[in-house]
């Protein structure tokens, strides 16, 4: 059993995993921007070294996963001074910590790395070819996955970083800077209107296989592997697919829906390999969207009194 | 005559383009974290939106040089909170009041953003390669120019980009994280040890080349070029060449430099085509380094009374 650190352990991803990881005995701390009465939380701005430090001079931890960020990319543009700060410069203050305590990180990355790239993204493209990155989000992800690999060489630390996609479900809460998924769901549950861009296809990857895969990490420490995190490739659905998904669950119209072709700045189709983190982290998405979709809405609606 | 805001224009290389532009009759203003007497200075921190906004409010501006910066690769390690606030947040903020104000606007970048590449390094491989950034100072600067590339898209702004590389010259102030001219020249005038790190090899440009191409950019404008700015290939040298010039001048002998092999993390060689700019701008380095280092020595005895 090790003593676990879980950087925005009360967002969306966090949240999850801190179940999955205390399902499996392991002793977990959470650490967020945000309040929780859990007795194992710990209140403190990443991007405020200060307030970090503390934390590890109160308590050892064997693994700390980093999923603290400012997250999204309309969000990041909106809000690019907390982008900075939180995923810049709060990464910057772990790694710097992390050279003093010598834990092994696990870091969250994203595939906006990626960028604009159409064809299938495996990992060791981001090495080898240069990619459009088309918000500030994807580069503050780009830019955390450098400063690892950079502390691990000047430090000898050991780090693993990790790419979801299209992750979604229970524990993300609606704003209008979160997934699709979240989004859909929330504007047809209180009939509101929203925009469906029919020219996208996703593969969307449920956060319950997602927090298996990722709590799998501390039993197969790879030190300095990247991994891409996404769903089933049979599970790649058009944008329009979804929305009927979530409205067929409803037993709603699509009166609600403005159908246009693209969203400006996003990747049209994202198809990502997963290979590497099924080899080494019995990577194994079980849930496809028909299954995931309407346990989020059923979340949703208990979660929001709908 | 334009009217001209130069951001870091008491910095380093703000500074000799302030003159430069001066001197051509163009209306110039500065703006810097630093004060200044010049009655037609600023002093604001990009990073901060407010007092940059304010400036915008009270002048309209044909023209913005972008030259304010966190600098240097060590600096930016050490203040990493600092080089992220005023690099990215700072160029994302006067993005957005370009976006507002429709200046054009010249921003600066650097060699640093081709990494660790070996060969020679013309501007657009870094649009089709990945290369390894080793330090937040390198990676802030190729955020900057993907933040660049992404507003001219989005607000229909005009804006280049120069990436001047081992520029040196009067008005460089010593501090322990400039470049290696004014860090040798420091030591050497003050017969203090130092450190000469013989596997590298660079082209050293003098300031005053660079300042008068910069200058150019205003009379050719081309929107969403890049352009290297490097000095005269003939003349590469050795950081150990570098280091002799500089004591032969001054008469003294080698006794207080430390030979060593490499430094850490840091560009073996860097080869810069700067063809580009010579077309465009007339880029034209005019002053060798067995002119300009006995100029920039001298500008060091001047202002610091050695």
């Amino acid at each position: 059993m090790a003593d676990i650190l879980v950087t925005g352990g009360t967002g969306f991803i966090g949240a999850n995993l801190v179940n999955e990881l205390r399902e499996r005995d392991h002793n977990v701390w959470t650490l967020d921007i945000d309040f929780s009465p859990d007795e194992r939380h710990y209140r403190v701005d990443i991007g405020e070294y200060r307030q970090l430090r503390d934390v590890f001079d109160e308590h050892d931890f064997d693994y700390v996963y980093n999923a603290a960020a400012e997250y999204g990319r309309w969000n990041g543009e909106d809000h690019y001074e907390n982008l900075w700060q939180t995923n810049a410069v709060g990464t910057k203050n772990i790694l710097r910590i992390q050279a003093d305590e010598g834990f092994r990180l696990i870091d969250f990355s994203s595939a906006e790395v990626y960028g604009d790239h159409s064809g299938t993204m495996t990992e060791e493209l981001t090495e080898e070819q240069s990619f459009r990155l088309m918000n500030d989000y994807a580069m503050s992800k780009r830019v955390n996955e450098m400063q690892v690999r950079n502390a691990m060489e000047k430090f000898g630390t050991e780090s693993v970083m990790v790419r979801p996609v299209n992750c979604y479900g229970p524990q993300e809460h609606y704003s209008e800077y979160r997934g699709v998924v979240p989004i859909f769901i929330w504007h047809a549950l209180n009939d509101k209107p929203y925009t469906v861009y029919e020219g996208h296809k996703r593969i969307f990857d449920y956060v319950g296989d997602t927090a298996r895969t990722l709590a799998n990490i501390v039993d197969n420490f790879h030190p300095g592997e990247v991994y891409n995190l996404g769903g089933n490739p049979d599970w790649e659905i058009s944008i329009g697919e979804l929305s009927d998904l979530i409205l067929d669950y409803l037993d709603k119209d699509d009166g609600i829906v403005t159908y246009e072709e693209k969203e400006e700045m996003t990747t049209d189709v994202k198809r990502i390999d997963s290979t590497k983190a099924r080899d080494h982290l019995n990577h194994d998405p079980q849930v496809p969207p028909e299954e995931g979709i309407p346990e989020t809405i059923e979340w949703f609606k208990s979660e929001y009194d709908l």
